[in-house]
């Protein structure tokens, strides 16, 4: 195989034949063709796109690059939900016990990213003991038991994706549909997953800033399911402020069990439900969302929910009086209140502010491997649309330091605009693709 | 230096500032920027090109990396060519000392290639025992003594251009005109040359097949060549046949000796005086083109042209008796002749189609540090425009086998066309950009 040619092909606008995409593949993960010529093609690849049976092809050849799981002994399809990422997007931590309460069976692959807080493994080992390394045989066991199992990408699945993630975050060619399409699918695909639904988010604290480049990368997920015989449905989700009130890790597994008692703010709440009943619907628990949607509300009365969750956290290593006593999580040592400095209502909070407020404080992280700081973020006390008296609180700031807090503060209200009247929103789900 | 900011700055269509391009330079000579984001970028600047302002600055840099010389105590202008070459193109050869041999000063560092034939130095190490391998003190010497010497790019001359290069031969980036330019002008430049000649070939067997192209190239050059301080002049010429009739290293010796003995080909002469006498213009020995050629006219009638050839081969190692005996010339051991297939006219000579043949027959390279046959190739025994008869000799093919020459014989008859009448052509020379 000529990697010159292969590069020079796409460079050129035509498209690559299946065998050259698998050499690029394999090259990448066994080290036959260097880094050099993988990052000149990924950047040719983030001018020119791909095709969409290029794009399924990159797909099931990263996914085929190490195990690929099967589950057949489960007792139901396994499913998976995959986010975007958002400023406050702490949905998995509801969603899988509550989904799993009613009996769909969720191997559950995540990660940590690089963002304004940790991703949904850091924020899960935020509870006391909780372990997210778990090897196959760990994971296949709590699967089976709670009916959801979480667990980082081990190195075993889809190594492709993990070599050229590598490459694209230091090469500028991360912003590329097909290529963000193999890394989110390959890696779900490994698991073993047979259906997924996708939270695609839109807005300045997304991603995807353009609405119309979220629905453009949900249409190529759903449709490269499709082209590997899976099934799935994506949501197009606004993200332009933080989702719940919690910005933090701790801070958001809190508000993950308030969701799960029944309570929670109402954002979070929706989303969680519509999520999840794309998840019944999928695994053919239900015949339709209002069906789906009626026994995870019942779920999330009746209290299995909640033990789901407790079962969970003790079976991968966790205290399970998390669920009980959040006290047992860690707490920041310096808690400032956010005062509203103008009588008026909320008209908008930017998201990407808040973001990099959260990860100022030390919530999140900026190089692959640092470590993040559990009991950090922000807590809001008013949303969007919320009318605020002049002095009144709007956000708790939990910090490490008084100075961290006071510029967290002042990065709060910077986000915040305080206006007249409320301004008209869109919806929070956008579009339903499937 | 943000490197992953300066591929995304590129990526996104804006300009890299001054002190990020000489980051790259610096990085990719000394190594402390991984080659996967050398050739990223790369790949974004052949997609978004560069301002004038950059591709200035990206050479100035690349000669800056390593040393620049001075030629103060020459006695004349320091003057260089620059062909981007075509197939049987020797123009260097009879050039440099023709030129010489009226009193311009050449300082010349010209290279090996991958091409049809081999490059400048190896079609000149057919003579035996010339050496282009000269320190800077023989290179000073010799071109003190004869007026021009020819070396390669030693790795003390613009380093950042053999590591660029080489990494944009593997990667598909060798196609952008400001890296195109960044290549040429800064190996010259740091050579110490104060004014360049540019022949950029247009047609089928040139890199540039385009006309548009060369022409944006040539435009480029010069500009360049401009903001640096420099003059330079571009003959956009036409590579569509063959130039001369001979192709091959040993063989294009003998043509280009033809030419300084005041014979040699048409076109050959023509393109040789043409450059020439822009760079007697441009060395301020005579007040315009005409004067110029006129003096080169006489040098070559007068037998000086020759016996600076002369002593310039025997300055740098060689045998000077090739000038009156081309024998001491290697030369391959089988010969056979082309014949016509049919009666009529020589309506078109494919160079491209030329050139694969005599790489076939061993003359060039396909990759770097291959050695290549210096007495292989083809001499044509007509050109384009000449009326042949049937079973009439057309070209003789120098081949190592009977085998090998039989297959060229056949590629040099598909390469011609023959039919009733000549088509009309464009001039050589098709224009002049200064």
């Amino acid at each position: 195989m000529n990697v010159p040619e292969i590069l020079e092909r796409k460079r050129d606008g035509r498209e690559n034949e299946t065998d050259e995409i698998a050499a690029i593949v394999r090259g990448a993960v066994d080290g036959t063709i260097p880094e050099y010529q993988i990052s000149a093609w990924l950047m040719a690849v983030l001018f020119r796109g791909m095709s969409p049976r290029e794009t399924a092809d990159l797909t099931r050849l990263m996914m085929e690059s190490g195990d690929v799981w099967a589950h057949e002994d489960l007792g139901g399809v396994p499913l998976d939900k995959h986010s975007t990422g958002g400023v406050g997007d702490k949905i998995t931590i509801p969603l899988a016990p509550l989904v799993a309460s009613v009996g769909v069976k969720i191997p559950m692959i995540s990660g940590r990213g690089l963002g304004h807080t940790g991703g949904t493994l850091d924020k899960l080992e935020s509870i006391p003991g909780l372990r997210t390394d778990l090897d196959a045989s760990e994971f296949r066991a709590t699967l089976l038991d709670v009916g959801f199992a979480i667990a980082g990408a081990s190195r075993q699945l889809a190594p492709a994706d993990a070599k050229l993630y590598a490459l694209r975050d230091v090469t500028g060619t991360v912003p590329s549909i097909p290529l963000i399409t193999a890394s989110i699918l390959s890696k779900k695909y490994a698991a073993g997953v047979e259906a997924l639904v996708l939270d695609v988010k839109s807005g300045s604290g997304a991603f995807m800033r353009e609405r119309a480049a979220a629905v453009d990368l949900a249409r190529v997920l759903v449709a490269v399911s499709r082209a590997m015989g899976k099934r799935a449905v994506a949501l197009v989700t606004r993200m332009d402020e933080p989702l719940g009130l919690a910005v933090g890790n701790a801070l958001e597994i809190r508000e993950s069990l308030d969701v799960l008692r029944g309570e929670g703010p109402e954002d979070i709440v929706d989303l969680t439900l519509a999520l999840g009943a794309e998840m019944v619907v999928l695994a053919g628990l239900a015949g339709g969302r209002d069906e789906a949607r009626t026994q995870l509300e019942a779920s999330r009365r009746d209290g299995r929910a909640l033990a789901t969750f407790r079962r969970w956290v003790e079976r991968q290593g966790g205290n399970p009086a998390v669920v009980d006593d959040d006290s047992v999580l860690p707490a920041a040592p310096v808690r400032r209140d956010v005062e509203s400095p103008l009588d008026g209502v909320l008209v908008r909070c930017d998201a990407r502010e808040i973001g990099f407020a959260a990860n100022a404080l030390g919530a999140g992280r900026t190089k692959v491997g640092e470590s993040v700081d559990p009991a950090v973020g922000i807590v809001f006390a008013r949303k969007t649309g919320d009318r605020v008296a002049r002095g009144q609180t709007i956000a708790t700031v939990h910090a490490r330091s008084e100075a961290a807090a006071a510029a967290a503060a002042a990065r709060v209200v910077s986000a915040w605009e305080i206006g007249e009247a409320a301004a008209s929103r869109d919806p929070l789900i956008l579009e339903t693709l499937e």
